[in-house]
């Protein structure tokens, strides 16, 4: 039985203090905002969540797969608005597999009553991380109303996410680190759903107004809403309106008329919205090493913050707690220098996997899927998966839909692009994508 | 006429607070440290500068060439020691060209009384900066007896070197940064004259003991000696013993026995400093933007930390004063947005380009010097110049004998491997270096 310190109790806090309390360790969680029951910590500040594959994979292996699944909604389908108001529903895979749906303020509140279930985890809120001692594993807290409170331990984990105070602390020996602020700010816009609580769209998709340079999309709610996001360049280019050149009401409405003409009737009031609702920027960290003399690691955004694109920022947070889970199974409960060190190797490349792979969606989101030809190589790619399952999987699934180590799928996908790029090149291609020839052509290449 | 607030009195904040007090400005420079005319603030922490041409060109334009050159040791050639004590000079340029070396100290020293002796430049020591308004370019100082004190200016300077505090308040912003540490740490091992005050190894030249994976260097310092300094991976690797695998006296003095033989005798005590001197680590920084509106800009190792292996920290730093000072002239005294503007978007690629460059010299003296392939090469490039040195000028000497932009260098230095890399596959090049053949082949390869 160890003594563990998680800084944080957002998503990926909660789950880990789950999974090590039930191993038996004595876990407290210290949470810089207050409670998310008792307050709306999270209002109007964050793009809705999908669960995928290996988000489940961690919640069903931390028993609470059935307690998060009661507050999700499926989405089967990306659905494309374009300019005109016409719909194109694309399937995210040819056997109908969902991602889910959740808000972010539900989901940790959900994951933070599970923790408290357990005896052996104490959450603690309104405590702000302000030192951590590495040799030690002793975290210093200061509380609003001024007391400062030191906690010893024999480990500790910053899952205090993007804009960590334990990263900030190791930042000042051996460790690199980068952040990097992406072209691209958002705003929430909220869509209500109709008056008798019917979604106004198909809430079992995810609503792309793919506009090449900036986009919106729209995830469903449980109550018939949707949390709309618009991101676009912060600055204008040469090719794109940006957020400092969208800004009175009379640009804002001609915006809005000019590109996403149908989202108007669904949403009355998105001007008044885009005026008053705040602009946020999105950054990607890496860093290594995530952990420092086996005492204290990081852990989810804290490790790796990465661009909202794919959905997988969360899944990829939970996915470092199962594979901690696992190598505690394998190494045992008072081995952690051991265990710090494997979790650290085995999960930094994937967390600069799915770093890029995000950035990559983004393309696809905004840009690629309003073009013909990408739409024809996703349909040759679905064809060559139905017929040869155990030989293509395309990337999007491998991500989404399995626990494929994401530098994997990062590296078959990018294989996947050398061959489709070849295929797509085949004279003729619109016409004969199912047949044989085109089958053989792929699969040759693929070796 | 401007009040300014240079944050740093180092290397670079002193030079620049002489441009800038020259132009007619009110300068006021704050340093965290003491006066180095009063205390050794450098005892044992810092590797030997050398001033090569870009920083003598700045020097220059500031009006203080002269008042550094009296404190320089020319250094014409480098000195390779193998492992058996054979010695190989190498000159730096085939027209017996200099660089200068330096104390890090005695140079800040000198600068700072040129400053001082401009009415407008007040120095302020032991005056730590807490915290920088971004927008209003106020800055906060932490005096070590308790005073805080409040700044205001129409423009700030962070000249704060690697880690900062100017860049650390810029860094919640929109900012791209990051930190990197190379795989090498180093120590300092101080070199004695003999006891009449002559050096005993030639003063005149950078001296290697190229090693492959580590080496060891020593510059001349102006009372005989030498500053060796010591570069070894922090932890072994298969090909390399590190700091973490030669610590004990035994294995110290094994170690130096089996690598650095001839300098034994030349530092009797090496071993006794090698187990006492500090280990210091080796971080690349970069950022982005590195001002912010108009107000608040970053300079030298703050803007651009880079590993030492060109010699061209500082000189970079100087560089960036000079071109300031161009814009300066050019935009007017009055302009600071556009010339701060100018300024960053001219410099970053500059600092990246002298960051990649560093990085790669230290490949070619740990190893490539030691390399008799990589030797002929330089005596066909030296060959090329001689013959066509309207043409042919050699990477290392645009970077050190030039001022073309880094930037423009680096991508010089890219092609001219290219095409070495087919003059040197010619068959039987170790004889026919000289020939027409070999320079028709190059010359055509240029175009």
């Amino acid at each position: 039985m160890s003594r563990i310190t998680i800084v944080g109790g957002g998503l990926v806090g909660s789950l880990l203090a789950i999974f090590l309390a039930k191993r038996g360790h004595k876990v407290n969680v210290y949470e810089r905002r207050g409670d998310p029951r008792r307050t709306d910590v999270y209002a109007g500040r964050s793009i809705n969540l999908v669960v995928s594959h290996r988000g489940w994979t961690a919640l069903r292996a931390a028993g609470v797969e059935e307690a998060v699944k009661a507050i999700t909604v499926p989405v089967h389908a990306r659905m494309m608005h374009d300019r005109e108001g016409n719909l194109n529903r694309v399937p995210y895979s040819i056997d109908n597999r969902a991602i889910h749906s959740v808000s972010r303020g539900e989901l940790n509140r959900r994951l933070l009553t599970e923790a408290e279930k357990l005896p052996n985890v104490k959450v603690h809120f309104d405590h702000r991380c302000v030192d951590v001692d590495l040799q030690t594993a002793t975290c210093h807290f200061q509380r609003e109303e001024g007391d400062h409170v030191v906690v010893e331990a024999d480990v500790v984990f910053g899952s205090d996410g993007a804009f960590s105070a334990v990263r900030s602390k190791m930042m000042l020996g051996r460790f690199s680190y980068s952040q990097e602020y992406i072209e691209h700010d958002y705003k929430e816009v909220a869509f209500p759903a109709n008056p008798d609580g019917t979604p106004k769209m198909d809430p079992q998709c995810l609503h792309i107004w793919p506009r090449r340079w900036f986009m919106m999309m729209g995830l469903a709610n449980q109550d018939g809403g949707f949390t709309g996001t618009l991101f676009m360049p912060h600055a204008a280019t040469k090719d794109s309106p940006g957020f400092d050149t969208v800004r009175t009401e009379a640009e804002v409405t001609a915006f809005f008329k000019a590109h996403f003409a149908d989202a108007m009737p669904i949403v009355p009031d998105i001007v008044d919205q885009y005026l008053r609702n705040p602009q946020s920027n999105l950054v990607i960290i890496r860093c290594a090493p995530w952990q420092v003399n086996g005492k204290v690691a990081l852990i989810g955004d804290a490790a790796h913050a990465i661009v909202p694109f794919y959905g997988e920022g969360m899944n990829a947070g939970y996915e470092d707690c199962k594979v901690l889970n696992d190598l505690l199974d394998a190494h045992g409960d008072d081995n952690w220098a051991e265990v710090m060190h494997r979790y650290a190797s085995v999960r930094k490349p994937n967390g600069d996997a799915i770093a890029d792979l995000s950035m990559r969606n983004f393309v696809e989101m905004r840009d690629l899927v309003a073009d013909p030809q990408f739409l024809l190589r996703r349909k040759i790619e679905g064809h060559l998966q139905a017929r040869h399952p155990d030989k293509w999987l395309p990337l999007y699934s491998q991500v989404k839909f399995t626990d494929i180590a994401y530098k994997d799928a990062w590296e078959e996908g990018l294989r996947h692009d050398r061959i489709m790029e070849e295929v797509m090149r085949l004279p003729g291609i619109e016409e004969k994508w199912e047949s044989a020839e085109v089958e053989k052509k792929a699969l040759g290449l693929l070796g």
